[in-house]
């Protein structure tokens, strides 16, 4: 099992967010990998609050471009993200969440986003739904 | 060893560049991933062109947006990326490539550009250079 999760200082939070350049509409792009099978889970994206809500409370929240809000990510479907950590990168334009994915990190009910590739000479699904999309509320802010 | 790239025929390779949506400048992020280690290495942008170049070459490359130009990742530093898989999110809007990659992915000399991040309630570098950043030209478009 997963150790509880241990929010930082509020300097050390501070500081670590001092460290991301936010871009011109106050948003960074957020990779979110699984900390446990390492695969890459999904891109969205975060503004200010969402970063220090994420910190915070230790649940990945996002900001959603299409709502214009913030998107505590499984608040609807229950497919939360428990945060192990939050890595800014060398010129501070993207953060990397490790997580523990509760359930599927895709609204299409597969565990990771990235299922779309080429095999065998044609474009391919390369992962299955693990879960029924209609259970998951539908929709990308699920 | 990694086998010889072996590109996808034109009618894959458009058909996987159909799934992207491309944004109001033409691009979108890339994340590479280490295909070996499935530890994530940075986050790139691609135009249209750099992503036929790619899967044509097997060789990262990317669109600088700083220069405006394609990027063809190490063609000054070396620290060269072998594609493996080219794969695009459910939305189309992101771009995950797994690669082999050749020395470091990051201009500092680090393997990832993720390394800044909080550890005992400070803001801390958690991976150390492997290469002297000197030695790899310098600048972002090593």
């Amino acid at each position: 099992m997963a150790a509880p999760y241990t929010p930082p200082s509020e300097t050390a939070r501070a500081a670590l967010i001092a460290a991301i350049r936010f871009d011109d509409r106050g948003l960074v792009p957020a990779i979110t990998q699984d900390a446990a099978t390492r695969e890459v889970l999904m891109l969205a994206w975060m503004n200010r609050e969402a970063v220090a809500e994420t910190l915070t409370t230790g649940r990945a929240c996002y900001f959603s471009r299409s709502r214009g809000a913030l998107w505590r990510k499984g608040e609807r479907s229950g497919q939360t993200q428990a945060l192990v950590d939050l890595r800014v990168d060398c010129d501070g334009d993207t953060v990397l969440l490790l997580v523990h994915q509760h359930g599927v990190a895709c609204h299409t009910g597969r565990r990771s986003c990235f299922f779309t590739a080429i095999r065998d000479g044609a474009v391919a699904t390369i992962l299955a739904p693990q879960a029924d999309p209609a259970t998951l509320y539908g929709g990308r802010d699920a």
